[in-house]
């Protein structure tokens, strides 16, 4: 249950649906996802996101469904259940398939895992991990 | 600085070298990073963690410079001062160029911001996302 | 579900009862929330945090609403369901507009983007942020 | 020691140097902080975000020292040294007193505490939470 | 829901059955828990995971409720909803008490608040605690 | 470097000196550990975090190291350097012997990778692990 209401594309005002249409358009399908039917209650905030999930989400330098997958690794590590659920179904639909998958969670129980025992250990980091500078 | 001390090769058991002659022989290098030299104090953890990593950090199916982003994603999730530095330097090492770099900072800044916005409206799953079972 | 059973006022020991109608007479309402029912289970926990809640919470020299805001954002943080929705309620009640609860979500996301990003890059401090001690 | 160099004013780029322009001309001072500095080798990074923390930072419809706070809160839980410095120094700058530092770190130490009893309880959410629809 | 289906014994593939049947021999019982059964769809995870899990929870040099209650706080911390029922009913299986989970939490709770202090104020370490090396 | 400044026994006002006095007597020992110093520019926060701990730490129903040890997991999954240095110095200081210190990080990394797991797969609770009641 959100903290606030969801608003359906025909319920929107104007700054709200000229978002949804973006969304629709760049996305090619008429489906709006909850999260923006719950960031539609602040314009600022869904006109500010959807802008830089558009822009930083697109094409650039790296491969789409590596992206969705370091996006599904960083949602693991906050818990955050939504977001896990919709960009593991985004992976798949970029051509994520199980062998894939399986590897993805190996490396993130794996860091998991090593990240837990160096903040243990409390391990120095050695100099020749770091840059010249 | 370290909860306990870091074991150098030389003073290192028969158990903890063959390890060691391991990580040398895998990587192709003489170089032994400190998380290891403190895993050193706990051989059983010291051989599980290290057998882990080379399996999995392995060649399979996903490029070896997308996991080493995954890896990088996770230790800032968990902020693991010393793996983002080890595994910033694999990346790189992997041939991860800085406009690659910049993508995965820009894809991890924007999944942060989007996991706070899903978690702090508490967004409901949209059935859309489940997997057909 | 919780982990343990819920304790309402009429099945609850003397001792919680004397929390109940402290956490009534405090906040002036009937309503004891599911928080404090679990918590029943654990009279000395409930004891102490309860103390700890009334005293920190109430009024001293920061905004009543400002410190539930400052809670959200820590719940957010931890994504403690249950806290996001006691403490946003909570504001709400003490007056937060939706402006203003746009506005905090703006900055707790923001905040969460640039901790990213500074743990990513491992930025150093900067002396000028350091106390004169 | 952070994973990329530090870029001062003047060996930046004509495009670096707009945006230290700007956070010189919007903060009133020549200084520009390290986060900056690193973000400076990844100009879209850099442009985005400063933007964004010139927009969201901004005076809107919270205080300014309260906004302050809820960073510190967040960066706090995420762990963000540099953050949590860069915060507090500017809490401090715009009028946060130590009875107000004070009492902060006592909210934000409550809401850990109290977050992890509700999760480590499981404690489901009341209806009465819930926004009415 | 999970993001994946759950595999049941009979629909399970010799590889998965064989996992299966060492958990029910280990654990002297037929329940198959869930965890498992989503693990099931990556037989690499599946028994890599199975594996370490009966070697690092088996009998060594700790108090095995103990271990319990050290996999409750992580599990917490992470809010892993899943592994904070799953353990507190194993840490129950093995004896834990109502005042001994009761004091579990205080300890939790008490760690969360003076994490979020030591974070919040930076506190540096004391050389007192360093390990003689 | 802290936020603040470090408050030594001899510049302490009398209340803060009070609480030292009590620390010492407590512990059976003149050192004061730099959480204490930092804590002391907030007096409120001093009285309630020292006598919490001194409660809430005191012997009760659990093994003291088992507490420490929970204390540290706690703090490996927060990442607080500090209280991971404070609380493994404890816990030797109890008796916590190098095979034991082992077989807690074994334990931590084994509830990380599979708390990630758990979470990545969105793995639902089975009903056998609720309570009756």
């Amino acid at each position: 249950m959100p903290t606030t209401k969801l608003i359906d594309y025909d319920d929107a005002s104007p700054r709200v649906k000229a978002v949804y249409d973006d969304i629709r358009a760049t996305r090619k399908t008429d489906f709006i996802n909850n999260f923006w039917k719950a960031l539609a209650n602040q314009p600022d905030n869904l006109e500010r996101v959807w802008g830089e999930l558009r822009d930083v989400m697109g094409p650039r330098t790296l491969d789409p469904m590596a992206k969705e997958m370091i996006y599904i690794a960083v949602s693991i590590a906050n818990n955050c259940s939504y977001c896990v659920h919709s960009h593991t179904a985004s992976a798949r639909a970029k051509g994520m398939t199980e062998e894939q998958y399986q590897e993805l969670m190996a490396v993130v129980a794996m860091a998991h895992k090593t990240n837990s025992l160096a903040n243990g250990l409390q391990v120095p980091v050695d100099p020749e991990f770091m840059p010249e500078g």
